[in-house]
């Protein structure tokens, strides 16, 4: 599948595309919204998702970008590793930073696995009501 | 394999139940612990870098454990999700924050697939040196 | 491991070879065999299979195709995504099928996370012999 | 997280209830929805692409049930495996349909991993425009 | 599904079963094949290809029951791990081997995230045909 | 991120590279370590896991490569299955044996999913206590 460009684009992906650079202040697309203009419809609701929640809310927009390169390396996705490292570079992570999280995403696939391999039950601390605060 | 309770254990194990006991202020540790000592060398290594990595650094305690969190969910482990859950409430996670997160780990799954699906390259601007601060 | 090619293959291999292209009614078999000819036994196994799984039957060959994609997108597989997005094609895939096939994918992606972070409990109706028909 | 019941449910959340409910012909929604429900914005979000990209299409509703089973077994999400499985059931999938999912997608998680075993390099067919009708 | 029984199957499956225990010198077939049963060609495949590639070859057939078991980690199958572990020590693992395993199965899951955060590039000499012996 | 060399690197970082150099008897270290030692902790914590545990004890170091690769194609990590690919071949694997690991791999991914999809329950067999020698 191609990417489609802006000129190339009808009005309802042109709509999402101008919203796009209007949030993000930027003056293109990236690839990735292009390649899903392919899909009018996902191209729509991904954006929508995706602008509602990685935007101000409840935890800071560069610990969810964080977030988001944890699971891109979790699941081996090169582009989402470039594209979510270069905006949380952009948002201010130091490169101290982008390690520690490196290092976490390392261990936490590692003592999954132990986790698994020793069928561990759950502590009957963790299912508590009254553990929560 | 069965759990290996402090009674039970070696020095060596002993050694390690104690520090983190002393480094996490609890009266014992949690079964994670206590099965994986049936492999001494591995938690005393598992140990020596969780407490390395996750304590005080670049990144705020807090957030590693939501980072902790969301390669759990990734890959459906389900003590991981409990343990991590428990010490994310313990540090101060509100409900609202776990949402969000569960939120942001829904949408790399997502996105991750559709880069996939697209076979997407990276976008120049994420490669260029210069790009980063 | 470098691919085996007709002319270097022993009589083992040149069978399943010629099965598969008096079968697909190709001039020659993909990469994909003539890396597996490197285990002659498996190349004789895996191509049974699908022979035998991949056509006619209960789902439609078309349906199948599809359905291979949604896994090799879910795992990341370049290889399998190219060649079996070759084969929906040949058997008739729309561009307008496929992506809306990806959009399912990185929809199911979402959710199956979803339902784990939140350690859903499959609902009764589920489980109910009579639920189904 | 606990389900939240329509009873219990803010305006946001309860019109999105009403929406399944409706668009479903269901007298409540599944447990996935009331445990989303804790994030009203996923909640919203999540239902808007389901309900564009599950209902009439490119694609029959019934096959794309069957394409979000072969992710969620990909995935093992068991949730996912007994929500889509009743809900195939529902659109008439078969026993014998079924089956040959299940051996589908344990064939292409197989041929995944040789795939890369191999690093098989994608066939040039596979890359040419004009492969495509 | 349910599974089924030598007594409910028909010849095909049967066949199969009878083999299995013959091969395997039980008095019946574990929960796996009755299930696979449904599916009786797949039944059939499978058993095929297990039968031949687990058996005496270029590994040693305990080897091969713990490299079953190290996928099954990985991707936290666990009928698998229950299965191929009580095979495995049925062939004469020790506790020790199955710890020490676990031990590997997590540090390669590890690694293998580490290796992709950093976009580690292949070293040539890992690429030099000469480098294998 | 980039690779650190020796002569970039300072004492920490020196040191590892030291013990990684005289443990395998190289001259220099693979580009994997020096990505890693971009975070001089989980350098130092990763070599030392690894040095203890892939070296000699209870599992033969050629095995312990095997089950390597077996994960590292499970994840699809390319670097990884070429440098422990290379490893196994120092250490002895045979093209025979390689051939039979792809072959269980591939096995392996295929049962498991085969084992999701039909929710086979573990065998009272498997569970019983006795049954471990």
């Amino acid at each position: 599948m191609k990417p489609i460009s802006y000129e190339q684009a009808g009005p309802e992906v042109r709509a999402v595309f101008d919203d796009i650079k209007a949030t993000r202040k930027v003056k293109d697309v990236n690839d990735f919204w292009k390649h899903l203009a392919n899909e009018p419809r996902m191209l729509s609701h991904v954006w929508a998702s995706v602008k509602d929640i990685m935007g101000p809310g409840h935890l800071d927009p560069l610990l969810k970008e964080l977030i988001y390169i944890a699971v891109s390396i979790t699941n081996n996705c090169e582009y989402c590793m470039a594209s979510h490292g270069y905006a949380a570079r952009m948002k201010g992570a130091s490169e101290e930073q982008l390690n520690e999280l490196y290092a976490v995403v390392g261990l936490a696939n590692m003592t999954n696995r132990l986790a698994n391999a020793y069928s561990v039950p759950v502590d009957d601390a963790f299912k508590r009501e009254e553990a929560a605060p």
